[in-house]
This record gives structure tokens, C-alpha cells and sequence, in this order.
């Protein structure tokens, strides 16, 4: 190192929340109960030390799979918290991400510094180690504001969807008991992303229109529309 | 401090990305020219070490202040990059910022580890040091996808402003040559966060109605889309 910085250094972490869904369950969130002080046998997000040579996604999956038996999860970063005094051992960042997954398809163990882990509804979280309760409402704020602009969680449902399910799958996220039907269809379906496949067999009631998610479609649309904003800004949207 | 952690431990640093807009120009970015090494007279970001007793935002400004002396400006953080191997000093963290300002409002001069300070219109930019390139698109990005779906710049126009005058805002912030006018229009009416104040007076052609951003009107509307939201689920917009 031809450069050399010689004061004192903060230590760096990741810290990962994990969202889980399945159908019918609520929004849940995975912690682990740590094995270890400070905050032994307290609650928290799955998360640790970045060693010196991986870099800082790597660290967040390498301790989640660690910790939690977790793997094969797209994770976003999220924010980077830094206040002085946020851990009792000194100044330590945190650089947090985030998922959202079927929780059915991640089955979890507790190793390493986790004792335990278990998937909690997010409305009914024990008491969580550090700053981790303002980590994670930081993160579902942000998954909150995603659904509403662009479409996610698609790859929860099964390949072949109702509107129905689709709309069960967003009150989930957003957390509220029941949104419009009618905006809600209008709008799903103006994003011209949802193709019809078909209508339902062997129900009882009236069967419901089947429809897949077209990604092919929606990335060709989120390419167009930013193409012909360079061009010629038809289609600017507040 | 009851619990060490001895491993070796990345330094931290902070960037800032400092986006500068006045009436007609094209938008432009705040950069340092570095007074050492590494990347020695080579132009970056303004920003530097996090002493160990700062917040993360607070060592932003400080360095922004010392590098360029530009103060009192709105910071966000942007995004943290730490890929092994950006920085020649061995592991650096950095937690870039951005920010958007009226650079009539904030006089720059040069000083501490800046040789020189300018404003560098984007598409006009010099070789830049370290990942700073990557971390100034990142930021290119986030700003105007922000443009797309809330209410930003409002401060950089005359507290009344007609309509022309805020498209051209817009236009200058996405880089694009010309928006639809109509389109544009009836979408930022339809926020409901413009106030009619009166017409151009002494005008030679036909006088324009003059406008001022509800900023009160805004949060107004956000707070009730929220609780609407909560409660009955009728505003759902994606």
C-alpha cells in the first residue's frame, strides 16, 4: 500500500432484512436471538463483520446464509447507518439490505452467533438489539413505497394469478385490510404488464380470469418509456 | 469498552454529490481538483475520512464545507460503495450524499485537500478519481427517477413562476431537449400542489399565468394519501 491512513477506523457491518410471505400469512421478518454479548440472548437482524476482502453484498449474503441457513436471495442495499454510539463496542457502521422472499421456499436453521431464528409478523416484533427496530422500519417504509411505483413480489405468486391473489399480495405488503378492487384492477392492468392466460377450472363460483406477468413485456416498457423521454418526452409522468 | 472487536477494519470516507442548476443552464456537478496523492491533480467528488465522533451527515458537510466551502445545503444519502480494490489505500468504505442546489446561492472557493473547486456541466465532465464516475451516475440516476414521482427544484424557481418556467426546470434536471407541454402541464396540475397567484404584468406577448408550489398543500396531500391509504385503500397508484 503505496498510501498509508493512519487514524482510528470504525468497524464495518451488514445487517440484512429478510421480508417473508407466503399465502395468507402476514408481512414477517427474520431474526435471529444472538448467541453472543452484547445483546446475548436479544432479538435481531441477521448481519456481521465484512472481512476485508469480500465485498459489502457478498458479506450481507455470506452472514445470512451463516446465521439463518438462508441462500439464493436477491438483496438491494438499503441505507447505511453510522450515529456514533449506535453499539456499545465502539464506533461500528452498518450497512443494511434487504429482500423479500417466499418464505416457504427458505426453510431456516440458527448457527453461528444465532441461538434461534424465527420468522416474526412485523406488527408483532419482540424488542430488537440496537439500532435494529429503526433499521427495519426504515425497510418496510421502503418496500411500502416500491409496490407503489413499480411492480415486485410477482415471483411469490404462482405462475398463473387472479387479480384477487395479486390484490391479497399487495394488502399484505402495504399492511391494510382491503384495497379498492376497482382502482386496484384499473391500475394493475393500465401497466400493461399482466397477460392473460386463461380462466379458472373446476370452481364453484363464476371463474376468475387468469393472468401471467410478462416481464420480457415490462422491461421492454420500462426501456421504452425511458427511451422516448431522451427523444421526445411524450410520456413524462409526475 | 466492554466487548473489542480486533479484527483489521476498512477505513470510511464520505462523498458528496453536489448537483448545481441556475436559470438556462445545463445541470452541473460540484468537483475538487485533489491536492494529493493519491490521484494527485485529478478531479473528484468533494469529501473524506469520517472522524470517529461525527455522524456519517455530518462529515459530509463538513468536508463539503472545507473542500468547497458551500454550507447550509439539504444532503440525501445516495448509496455505499465498497468494492475491495477502489481505492489504492487499501479497503475504503464510502457513503456517497447528494443534493441539489442553486449554484448562484453557493459561491465556491478552494482550500484543505482541494487545489482547485468548479462546476462541471454533466455531459462536459473530466477523467474522474477512484469510482467517483460510477458513483456520479448512480446519482445522475436517482435524481431523475426522484424527478418522476415527487415534487423536487421547487426552491431553485422565483417564488412565483409560470409553467414554462418549471418545465424548463424539469427538462434540464432529465437532460432532455423538450417535454410535451401538454402533457407536462395537465400532470403537474393534477398534483394539486401549484397555487394560482395572478398573470404576468408588461409582458409583450400574452401574459402567462404565474404560479407558487403549496408546500404545506403537498405535505398535506402525502399525509392524507398515506391515511387514506391505511384506512380505506382508495388512492392506490402504482
Amino acid at each position: 500500500m503505496p498510501y498509508t491512513y493512519d487514524y482510528p477506523r470504525p468497524a464495518l457491518t451488514v445487517d440484512c432484512v429478510i421480508f417473508g410471505l407466503y399465502e395468507g400469512s402476514k408481512l414477517k421478518v427474520l431474526l435471529i436471538e444472538r448467541a453472543h454479548e452484547p445483546y446475548m440472548a436479544c432479538w435481531a437482524l441477521p448481519g456481521g463483520f465484512v472481512e476485508m476482502d469480500e465485498d459489502l453484498e457478498q458479506a450481507a449474503l455470506r452472514e445470512l446464509e451463516e446465521e439463518t441457513g438462508v441462500k439464493n436471495v436477491f438483496i438491494e442495499q438499503l441505507y447505511t447507518f453510522g450515529a456514533p454510539g449506535r453499539d456499545p463496542r465502539g464506533r461500528v457502521i452498518s450497512v443494511a439490505y434487504y429482500a423479500l422472499v417466499d418464505l416457504a421456499e427458505h426453510p431456516v436453521r440458527s448457527a453461528s452467533d444465532a441461538s434461534k431464528v424465527h420468522w416474526f409478523e412485523i406488527d408483532r416484533l419482540p424488542e430488537l438489539a440496537f439500532d435494529h427496530a429503526q433499521i427495519l422500519q426504515v425497510a418496510i417504509n421502503r418496500l411500502r413505497a416500491k409496490v407503489r411505483y413499480q411492480p415486485i413480489g410477482f415471483e411469490l405468486l404462482p405462475e398463473q394469478f387472479t387479480l384477487s391473489q395479486l390484490q391479497g399480495l399487495y394488502e399484505t405488503i402495504l399492511g391494510v385490510p382491503a384495497l379498492n378492487k376497482r382502482n386496484f384492477r384499473a391500475r394493475i392492468l393500465k401497466m400493461g404488464v399482466l397477460e392473460e392466460v386463461g380462466k379458472q377450472e373446476g370452481v364453484a363460483h363464476r371463474p376468475a380470469i387468469l393472468y401471467r406477468f410478462d416481464k420480457k413485456r415490462y422491461e421492454q416498457l420500462a426501456k421504452d418509456r425511458y427511451d422516448d423521454l431522451l427523444k421526445r418526452g411524450v410520456d413524462f409522468e409526475i
